[in-house]
């Protein structure tokens, strides 16, 4: 089956229309005619080639929501006709324990990624930015019809990104929590902890943001260019969730955590984070990383945003924006996650 | 009241026998006689003034045991003729967040050490290699009789840094714990996580102590020198205590820890210790800090010691062999703490 998509021909160059090959649906496949797909900070990252060798043509997107269009023969989750979705995942081992505790991220084998990842077939996963994915019923999510649709991509990762440290940390009532960096993945943060219950600081570059973040849900919102931040919410924070993917100076951040606090990092800078030991023995401190979250999770997170009435901030574009788009992603100017509507693809 | 001391003259001298002036006993103050104290690495770094500026002189040692001599008119913990102990605390805020909860050496005011911290009194804490201490009650720990008394004085420090992480990192039955180093702290972690019921390997960087590791409670031991140790034992364990205070390349020992694994630093090297974010998200790692314990935790691990049998190899040795055993000491060449028979102070 041959599919549109917008993939990116070479390290350099900007994306384009082009078609590419799905597999035929095997008994345990979902088809899913694809409608609406988020792009990620991710995406821009390994179309150009900044975290390691590609092979080209290569369409990214990790999320992804539709309407299934074909099941296989033993598919029992889904039906014809359902909303679903489709996140950073497609595939594991499922065997190894941390597959069996359902956190498939964290797979010992290596999970496979929906897209440059090595199938089990041995084909290059290629994501969402297309008309049609197939994929495992098991690494398919519901989406609830309560949560508008187009917006309901950018769960698939910013959203549970967020959310499993917030949930694993215990983000709730009585928890003091802050967000640094207010982007696609921070704004959901916000959203998320001030739905858990927990009392929410942003604590961004500068206040240019800060009329949304109060509007989202922060109860503070703080300048982490202005030096008496740190100062004044020294020894203050049960749970500091950093989603800046640029290399901070972790020890002013660690000194913001209260007795037991943890520092959870969501991005993933390449360059080395200097720590001092003496950070962390204060407050008997943790510097933590989560990595997105597993499949039962994801299916939680969907759920709990249901519940609470809970979706990102969108701005729907036209395939033919993309290019355009990532450089607004670049330049931090998007509030707060571009979704590309799959119609403008067909 | 003056009393018989060993003290730095200066950063740079050999320690001498001198005399100190002990405050009155106040109201809620006992006065120990000192019979044994031992030699932490921490006294050596402080006298040397490796960790900032020092008064002299500086009289050491925070790894005390003896017997109440006096009380004051209000002590009700503790009576004459009691043994007794104290460690790195002497006094704290008692009304801050981390004080109410039994953590005082979190002291978010700042707790007062055993030696070299400004009293609340204006004076200079002077430490355990003298012959009496005057400590407020509240920061002397009961000595349980089993603990043979020469042996107690090194859980005042050694003992109480490694239980405290580990009981709080919850090592026990079913948990795979390393022991990073196998020195003072070291070896008391091993027996400690061995009598907790954890499965223990010590990773040391030869295993020319390998024997000793094993008779004392590990049941494995590696040279981290080799490194097939790091692949053979990736994604393994629950728990890391590193007794090193020299900078190790954290993300290899990151990388030895299962699925929400913790490493612990009790060490604290002053130099900004490397970490990749990779190393964090992977398995959803912590990397955290741990200092010595409260004084609710310090009798508990006394309690704990003494109904397991446990307690530190230790050489007794005379006060006026403490300059050669720094030496020692600094060369690792001690099984496995000195402890100074106060006796030879008087």
């Amino acid at each position: 089956m041959r599919v549109n998509a917008y993939a990116a021909p070479s390290a350099t160059e900007p994306l384009v229309p082009t078609t590419i090959e799905r597999r035929d649906v095997g008994p345990s496949d979902v088809l899913i005619e694809i409608k609406y797909a988020g792009i990620c900070h991710s995406d821009i990252h390994l179309v150009r080639g900044e975290w390691g060798p590609v092979t080209y043509p290569q369409v990214v997107g990790h999320e992804i929501v539709g309407i299934v269009s074909e099941v296989g023969a033993e598919v029992s989750k889904h039906q014809v006709g359902d909303r679903v979705g489709v996140g950073c995942l497609v595939n594991s081992c499922r065997e190894c324990e941390n597959c069996r505790a359902g956190m498939e991220q964290y797979c010992l084998h290596g999970s496979v990624g929906t897209y440059a990842s090595v199938d089990r077939d041995g084909t290059i996963t290629q994501g969402g930015y297309s008309t049609h994915v197939v994929v495992d019923e098991n690494f398919v999510l519901r989406v609830p019809e309560s949560i508008p649709f187009e917006k309901a991509a950018p769960l698939l990762c910013a959203g549970i990104t967020t959310y499993s440290p917030l949930a694993h940390w215990n983000a709730g009532p009585g928890t003091r929590v802050a967000v640094v960096g207010m982007g696609g993945l921070g704004h959901m943060a916000v959203k998320i902890a001030h739905a858990m219950g927990a009392n929410v600081t942003v604590l961004s570059q500068s206040l240019k943001k800060r009329d949304d973040g109060l509007a989202l849900g922060a109860d503070e919102y703080h300048a982490t260019s202005d030096p008496d931040t740190f100062a004044a919410l020294k020894n203050s924070f049960d749970l500091i969730v950093n989603t800046v993917s640029a290399p901070l100076e972790m020890d002013a951040y660690l000194g913001l955590l209260r007795l037991d606090g943890t520092l959870v990092n969501v991005g993933a800078p390449p360059e080395a984070l200097p720590v001092h030991a003496f950070a962390l023995a204060n407050n008997r401190r943790s510097f933590a990383g989560s990595s997105i979250g597993g499949i039962p999770e994801t299916q939680e997170m969907l759920d709990f945003c249901a519940e609470h009435g809970i979706a990102p901030e969108t701005e729907l574009i036209s395939a033919d924006y993309v290019n355009e788009a990532y450089e607004r992603v670049l330049a931090s100017d998007v509030r707060y996650r571009f979704v590309i509507d799959i119609a403008t693809l067909a």
